[in-house]
């Protein structure tokens, strides 16, 4: 893992995809920008699919980040639903791939337990301590997710770092 | 729909996509090719989506398919699955729309009903069957799956023919 790293958060939806990119140097945590991907239901799947491919694709190649993380989602709902974020998930992970970064995976509650604090906070706490710890103003649910990922992913990096 | 179609047919998985294209002219079905893409568990998640992505990109430029269909899957099952299963559709998917291709969904009953005549028939009897109505050799079961959708769109194709 690189020390200093252009992190680029996803939090996939079928009908909202948040993403937010910041930028860590071992020590500081750097808000860059955020902002999130609507699909309309009304369209052909393969429309819905391909415009969160494309969009992501856009922002990847106009902020270059060199480090892509993802929540590792919750498997305990029902299966349709599963499905449907799966797909979403497929389209933006594959998009990730396809600009040749890997991408790495968070359990919901240790993205939470990293920014918050305790594993079971609440969407707004999670938003409140993103604002805070980013300085970024108010910034909406689903985008605030992908930057809390995407801070997940620095303290991992963190603890990396002192391990070696 | 147009009447004269090359149909490209997907039959996604995260380990193995099975794919199979034919020509439709309104009243008969030729076999044009067929083939299988492969994801090794070792790679990361990332690689193994866009693996599928490029792969069907390619087939699609040297094919050129003017429709594309996929079964509708069983959500009766896991929900690990059907999320693993989700990613791996929402790749191909989202390569089908991003060539500029919608896609059509079929329920896997209906796709047995077409091919084989009862909804509940085995993976080996369409296989059969498919290798009888295309005459095209012996294929392996994902692929002949994925000519099996194709082989019910053409299907569709004909039904809407008549009613229009």
């Amino acid at each position: 893992m690189n020390k200093n790293a252009r992190i680029l958060g996803i939090d996939p939806g079928l009908h909202i995809t948040g993403w937010g990119i910041l930028d860590w140097d071992g020590f500081h945590l750097k808000y860059i920008t955020h902002g999130t991907i609507i699909s309309l239901p009304s369209d052909n799947i393969s429309e819905r699919l391909s415009n969160i491919f494309k969009k992501l694709s856009d922002i990847v190649e106009k902020y270059a980040p060199n480090e892509a993380c993802i929540e590792d989602v919750f498997v305990n709902r029902n299966p349709i639903s599963s499905l449907k974020l799966g797909m979403a998930r497929g389209a933006a992970i594959c998009c990730v791939g396809v600009c040749g970064l890997q991408i790495s995976e968070y359990k919901p509650n240790e993205v939470k337990k990293t920014v918050v604090g305790v594993g079971h906070a609440t969407k707004d706490q999670v938003s409140m301590m993103v604002n805070m710890l980013l300085n970024c103003g108010n910034i909406k649910l689903d985008a605030a997710d992908a930057l809390a990922i995407a801070i997940c992913h620095a303290h991992h990096k963190k603890l990396y770092a002192v391990i070696e």
